[in-house]
């Protein structure tokens, strides 16, 4: 008997979400493409040359105990070397605080697991990061959209929202985020936390951008504000490297303690060998000379995407102003379908994400974009802007 | 408002089971211990000169690309090498067929995740691998267990479990079972392979050991009698290296492709890194030197054992016969609660598992142990089986 195994699948796979915007962005590596589309570092930030000394200390080092089975908490080390990376960002916890995950993407699947019972409710920003989206769907839960401003989460939305239901938690991208480049003032901070921790409310802080800061001044994680209210999540995806899938929380002590056993179920422990090459990363120095070469590189882009997009894009058309991080995110008239124009776009060879993907409302998100300057350089962004400026100014709808 | 955050944890949370023997194994990194308790391999195994030439090689190789983030199926190179390796254990199969995951604890957890209603009844040999248990228990199934012997799984147990219920899936460790070291005998393969055919069910076959080969012919994996209703899921952990956490799986396709889904959702893709290293192992011949060495090494713990118990254990005693794995199962007479001689070992300083953790209903396993001989050398391992026969004999309850 052949069987397809259709009828085998959970309950919960039918709420799993497909990445949708895989689909459309299969054309961007057609050649010739100038891609804003991506939300991945630039090749050339990673220490490659570092990294051939680095294996030889970790192996030296370390030995044997890098290729062997390890704690499900994270490698002693690393958790001890993150203490310090941590505190430097104003976040005082001793080790056996931090639990390390396979990215911070982990961090949040596990997260989900640990907290949402089908049919809970999970606040978002509106919009908010597609892979939170898609880690959290597959516990079934219901989403909340809190309305917000260049500043970040609306603290009145967000009070009316725990005033009216009962909320799991309140997911929020701080600094720079993915998708709009937004951080979260920190006046706003403060009264987010108040806020929060009036209803014994619980954030979830996901920031994985605020090391790559190109101007402004730098503000304290939420987690500062509220920390017995607040998950903090983190990764050095974006300052080392993102194929080694290492990413970190620090929770409440409940929900720390499920999450180790969660993930003690789930895989038993992450890379060890790949949690020694960070320890020396970040131990040796080698991360402090490599962050300011990133933003020595980004830092630039953004300034080219910002100028060219003054000169290139319509009046009509309004964008923010990142302070950091990886994207821009722009705003059309009211009527304008963001993927039409990609569609167009492509053809002039130019790529970018339509907006309506990071809505959990994608009727709310038509006339969005969101657009990476992190991969192409100064000369290719202003040559992609101009087009795209192009292409909707010649706009017609099909 | 402090919040504790019991009551903000998922239903699921309270189905999840910690690893119950963490805590009376606490007592074996005491100093003189000798323990028969892990299930980890030997240090000494671990290609650690090979590695710097790998490092360098996959750094040459594959450059700036196993710092990236990568496909989630796995890091193409990974996969293309996967085949060969599974060819030589006669499954056939594409590199678009292979999924790579965080370890085959996390195939397991992944198949949880996408097959698992809660309620949903998987069946597992009595007695089963306890990580497959913690991973699956997160998803809320029942279980029912099927009766083992020397040979496996009971042919006629499962058709009559088949028969009598819906059943989720059958998980299986075929070959060197932890915990019993047992193999699922050809004929048996092929009888089992034809009731599943027949019903239309699944079985997911947990194949960590059949590398670890020390006496005996060579089974086929189960998977080659039955291609289209099975789950094939391995790991390089025991022929490689455990921290380099690297699972993968063959799955029917519609299998496939949600475990491709959940995978994204869950952590986007396995450690880049890793995934190189493990290519040029492969690729390189290395791994057909460090195999055998690896044999070299425990086929002669597995002989000391089994002599040492020969010499020492009480008459009223039965162990199996392993013919590879890590693991020699002992079921001592009805009465023994092997909890309490656990203690009593301990205290002479020998330490193993008790065997009723790797039960659904620990009664029926009280009177066994799992015993570990790859950890220690053959003198350690005498020594520690002429103890246990002292203790088992000395024995008095408490």
């Amino acid at each position: 008997m052949t069987t397809n195994f259709q009828d085998f699948l959970s309950q919960r796979t039918y709420s799993m979400r497909r990445n949708q915007i895989r689909e459309i962005l299969k054309v961007v590596s057609q050649p010739g493409m100038i891609s804003l589309a991506g939300g991945i570092p630039a090749p050339e930030t990673f220490p490659l040359e570092e990294l051939y000394r680095l294996n030889e200390t970790v192996l030296d080092r370390y030995g044997a105990a890098t290729l062997q089975y390890d704690m499900t908490e994270g490698f002693t080390p690393f958790r001890e070397a993150l203490v310090g990376y941590l505190k430097a960002k104003e976040i005082t916890v001793s080790a056996d605080k931090i639990l390390v995950f396979n990215g911070s993407q982990s961090v949040l699947d596990t997260l989900g697991k640990v907290l949402i019972t089908p049919g809970d409710t999970v606040a978002l920003e509106s919009p908010s990061y597609l892979g939170a989206i898609s880690a959290f769907s597959a516990y079934e839960p219901n989403y909340v959209s809190i309305a917000t401003d260049d500043a970040g989460i609306l603290p009145d939305a967000l009070e009316e929202t725990l005033d009216r239901q009962k909320i799991k938690f309140i997911y929020l991208v701080t600094t720079f985020q993915n998708p709009t480049g937004r951080t979260l003032s920190a006046s706003r901070r403060r009264h987010v936390a108040e806020i929060v921790q009036r209803h014994g409310a619980l954030v979830i802080e996901d920031d994985p951008y605020s090391d790559l800061r190109y101007r402004g001044e730098t503000v304290p994680p939420f987690y500062t504000f509220a920390p017995e209210n607040t998950v903090y999540a983190s990764t050095v995806s974006k300052v080392f490297a993102p194929g080694l899938r290492l990413g970190f929380c620090v929770a409440p002590a409940v929900i720390h303690e499920w999450l180790y056993t969660a993930k003690q179920g789930a895989d038993l422990h992450s890379n060890t060998y790949a949690q020694a090459l960070a320890t020396e990363y970040i131990c040796s120095g080698t991360i402090y000379e490599q962050v300011p070469k990133i933003i020595e590189l980004y830092g630039p882009r953004l300034e080219a995407m910002l100028a060219a997009m003054d000169q290139y894009m319509p009046a009509d058309y309004r964008w923010t102003q990142p302070d950091g991080g990886m994207f821009v995110w722009v705003e059309g008239p009211k009527g304008v379908d963001a993927e039409q124009i990609y569609w167009q776009a492509v053809e002039r060879k130019v790529a970018f994400v339509p907006g309506k993907y990071f809505y959990i409302n994608p009727e709310e998100g038509l006339a969005t974009m969101r657009l990476n300057f992190t991969r192409s350089d100064e000369e290719a962004i202003r040559k992609a802007i101009a087009t795209l400026g192009a292409v909707i100014r010649d706009f017609k709808p099909v």
